[in-house]
């Protein structure tokens, strides 16, 4: 980042300080409600980051709802944009946070974004210190919402990316392994460590195999000997289904892993690697998980608590809706409490912390 | 607004309980930097408004930069994300806020989507309770950014605004008078009440006729027989020019407005007019232009500073650099401080009053 400007440290974390972050975000936007960059450029503007969005869809909601207006951009207008921020010197990103890209030749088109900004992004110290947060997003529960086509241009930018968010389906979808016990998830980072170079990994949610109330998230940051440090930390499941989950995870971990790295004095080294000699439990990307979670795990409280009043309402009044317009009615009700949570995002109170991870539960 | 949300006021304004707001931002949308809807949505989520926004345009920059890429969403596409809205029972608004369109034919797509608000949207105690802050995006400082066609437009659509926030200039277009003292000001008020209608108007700044450091903001609410209630803010001059400015001050408008008029429990009535015996400088509308222009002082002052220390580096350091790129950085470093403000937004510490203005300085 070469702007001079005088950011301060986010209130939220006024112990750390944080070099102004300049953050490109390319991801879908929705006028009402919140999926992709409707939920992930105010989370991160919460938490003091410079945030460019660039809208890769404008949708009158999300698609849950059944029905929705708006358009999908071209994927050359993904690289128009880019370009022109280019030409105005407005590239020089510390950050490129990527989620949900209509098609595999957008995802290329973004792909080429992240590699010019591998090598002409943000130049600290003489080395160029660009960090890649990507979330494949693909699909949940079983169910891919991209076409399949998209699942081979993941794969190839995989050894691009410095932080990858993936849900347990996309980990099947990236590795081949289906997750059917603590010892698969283990194999599964392993696996991605060692054929993609991925220096972190945080799958955000697995089904407890033990305990149908709680889910377990699980992360990763190599060794220089591109072994897993992998943590778990455990949650209690709230009732779902959330819509948006995944971005808001995805742009939490973008702030609270730049804030962990900043503390840990990581910001100079390439792609923010630990020291062999940390532990996992005691590594930046678990400092930032906890602080995430912490902060989901308020976040989804107040929705689901809003949510469940308003269903009930609705159950009680709704008999003569029809199927689409009830299935609107309870999307919306579902929709994040995001501008009620400004506390809850911006000071998490941690609860569930991060102990390493040995592949048994 | 009839979802059952559990919003609390938000924190920035303990004491008013403002009930939970739904509002339609229509704007353009930059990637990079702070315009339109990318001042707008930030600004008012802050304070506590559930924001759905619409972009008109992504542009990779503003245009002041001279170069930019990207696009305007034809008229017709407009209409359809509000169809969409719409047939997901999503479009009961509380208020709608209306930026930069690009040309006639979207500011009349604009002008239908504000006509069917007037007639579905909030519905509050039988009562369409539905607030349209209309901002006429036409010029600046003696320049018209839109085509000459668009102004007989805005002219056609005042009568529908209940809140209009012109700048001089775009008062001179509107009323076809030119402001050279503080008697024209008052005349330009008194025919917008007369001619559209209008209830409450803001300039957001004249400069004054008096002092060259200083600027003057005038606002007046109209009484039942449509007569102005004018009041001013004298408010010290920055060194500019800033971008934004204008899409800053309607949108903190947009949320401080509703605030004050909740707190003088003016919500359910039309057009939250205040009865004929509030005063000039005791209307809602004075408060809320208090607290929008202490927390303008604060980011304008911040980003001031933080672009005069950049522009003295460029000015030593920029030699090689040729004249479009100059100009680039040059905007970069004027572009506005917004998340680092987040407590200037929130928390606002009102220095400038409101005084009663009768056309004299």
């Amino acid at each position: 980042m070469t702007e001079d400007t005088n950011q301060s440290a986010p209130s939220a974390s006024p112990s750390v300080d944080v070099p102004p972050t300049r953050v490109l975000s390319i991801a879908s936007h929705v006028v009402s409600g919140y999926v992709g960059n409707s939920v992930a450029t105010f989370v991160m503007q919460l938490l003091g980051l410079e945030v460019c969005s660039l809208n890769t869809v404008q949708f009158s909601n999300h698609t849950g709802y059944g029905k929705w207006t708006g358009t999908r951009i071209p994927p050359s207008e993904i690289s128009e944009l880019y370009e022109g921020l280019k030409a105005n010197e407005l590239a020089d990103f510390d950050m490129l946070t990527t989620g949900y890209v209509p098609g595999a030749e957008g995802l290329e088109a973004v792909g080429m974004i992240a590699k010019d900004l591998k090598k002409t992004g943000s130049v600290g110290g003489g080395k160029n210190m660009f960090f890649w947060v990507l979330d494949p997003v693909m699909g949940d529960s079983g169910k891919l919402y991209v076409s399949e086509m998209v699942v081979p241009v993941y794969k190839s930018l995989l050894p691009l990316a410095d932080l990858i968010t993936p849900n347990q389906y996309e980990v099947e979808w990236l590795t081949d392994i289906k997750l059917l016990s603590p010892a698969d998830a283990l194999t599964a980072l392993t696996h991605l460590h060692a054929t993609f170079k991925t220096p972190h990994i945080i799958i955000s949610s697995i089904q407890s195999l033990i305990n149908q109330n709680e889910y377990i998230c699980i992360g990763s940051s190599m060794t220089t000997d591109g072994k897993p440090r992998a943590f778990s930390i455990t949650v209690p499941m709230l009732k779902g289904p959330f819509v948006g989950t995944g971005d808001m995870f995805a742009s939490l971990m973008v702030s609270r892993f730049r804030h962990a790295a900043a503390s840990a004095g990581l910001l100079e080294r390439q792609s923010w690697m630990s020291p062999d000699e940390v532990k996992a439990a005691d590594l930046p990307l678990a400092r930032a998980a906890e602080k995430v979670l912490a902060s989901m795990d308020k976040v989804l409280k107040k929705t689901g608590d809003a949510r469940d009043k308003k269903v009930k309402a609705l159950d009680e009044n709704d008999e003569g809706a029809d199927a689409p317009i009830k299935r609107a009615r309870y999307m919306r009700a579902a929709e994040l409490r995001l501008v009620q949570c400004v506390e809850e995002i911006q000071r998490p109170v941690v609860k569930y912390t991060a102990k390493e991870f040995h592949g048994v539960a």
